[in-house]
């Protein structure tokens, strides 16, 4: 598989379907202002750089997080849909 | 229960019925301008990174707390309709 | 009474009536281009945290202040309005 | 004299009549693009927090002093017209 | 061939042609809402200053990236048609 | 003379006529897109306060200076046009 | 020759004509959503100030550098079509 290194506080996400979602009891309703999604993190950036340190991301490959519908970029890796998105842009982390 | 993290300075509150605000005596007249609403906090983010260092949040899990109404991001977790706001958007906690 | 604690730098304010305010001798002309009103500061955050310490507000409970009047947010505590700014919406302390 | 205390880095200014200002050989032409205008400091704040530091205020009590002419927010002081502006709203001292 | 340094935190990038891209297994849908690119990271700057210290670059010389197709600016080197972007509007780094 | 002490990172310039300037062989072409003016440095403020340290401005009293036209305000000072500009808005000293 | 010596981090260019250009190699495409030109450094500002320190310029005094067409401000020094930016809008140094 194609490995895609997000940089600084980026984050490859891959989205999960609307089944597997029910599955977990998170539902996002129709009538939503801002509708999250949820998506597993597949890769994280190193962090971002402030004051000459680099700031370690708090998520985690492996984690299933919410994150805001329109953010970030689409890219295919391998026939696979993903997203970069910035770490800002996750709501939150979803523990089962 | 499905355990949603919320990531930064990110809070996820439950709103409360109007019955259980006038309870308490707080209430939002017709006219305001900008309406806050009365929700209870179920988790808390870990808190926004400045200069390296994490400063944690001042509200905690269980506070009843004053939000701006049009604030945050509207999910629903095991059929409860749920708010992920960053903490900015609260505006105080309740007392009673 | 219900107890409001404002969070960070936000101020909780009793709006002062027309009559008390001219007694105080402080009048806003009807021309004024920006309309201050005179308000008791009623209960304050702890302060907005920089570079992970925390400023403490100037004003204290108790004070009499001047504040921007279409500054903050409308509440109703116990059947009195009340109003929450930040603290830069305040433009002075009135002392008599 | 009802006690005005401008918060932060605000000060509170009485402005100057036109007569006063021609003596003083400061004029401010017709055709200025933004006109200032000349005032008295009457009371200044304790100055601006910075990283936990307060800056105090360069201009004091007494001073003379130009600002933009529709900077500040006007009030009346025991039948005094006054204006509260920003001390970054002031140009210059004037000396005489 | 002509020395091209970019400046600070900006990099010197070929984009790379599309039979080459689906090769790699990176494939930019059509629908995609902000259509990144893939292309190789020929030069560097020496990475922006921040209170005094310079913070390198995460890219390096050699590097295929994927960026923002609307990113950066355009030059012609030797022939060669080159683009000069700043990092952030690099997404990430490709390793096959 | 009225004596104008501008404030903080503010200068007083002495706007200098077009014969005065052709001499020193700096001319403006009718057709730039921002036309800059040259003036003479009347006094200067003791400069912006960062991280509670003041930073003294560049320019001199004396300095002839090159500004953007459209920077700053007029003010009349003994009959003589002024202008106040932040140092910001003053692109270089000409020296001859 | 008049002297000009940019203030802070403005440096002082005079702009290379097309057919020097084409001989470096360097050739900016017709199409180029934002142009870019090839210029000499003339003089360069002290640097910027940041927390007190001076940060000096990363271009030098006969670099050849690669800048935004549209940046800065055209002066005309003796007689010489001349041009002021600050550092950020010049892209590469040009190494031959």
């Amino acid at each position: 598989m194609a490995n895609v290194q997000p940089l600084g506080d980026r984050v490859l996400l891959q989205p999960l379907e609307a089944e597997e979602k029910t599955k977990g009891g998170i539902i996002v309703p129709d009538s939503a202002k801002e509708k999250p999604q949820e998506g597993k993190v597949i890769a994280v950036g190193k962090g971002k750089v402030e004051d000459g340190k680099t700031v370690a991301l708090e998520v985690k490959v492996g984690n299933r997080v919410l994150y805001g519908k329109y953010s970030g970029t689409e890219i295919r890796v391998d026939g696979e849909e993903m997203l970069i998105v910035k770490e800002e842009d996750i709501l939150a982390i979803i523990k089962k």
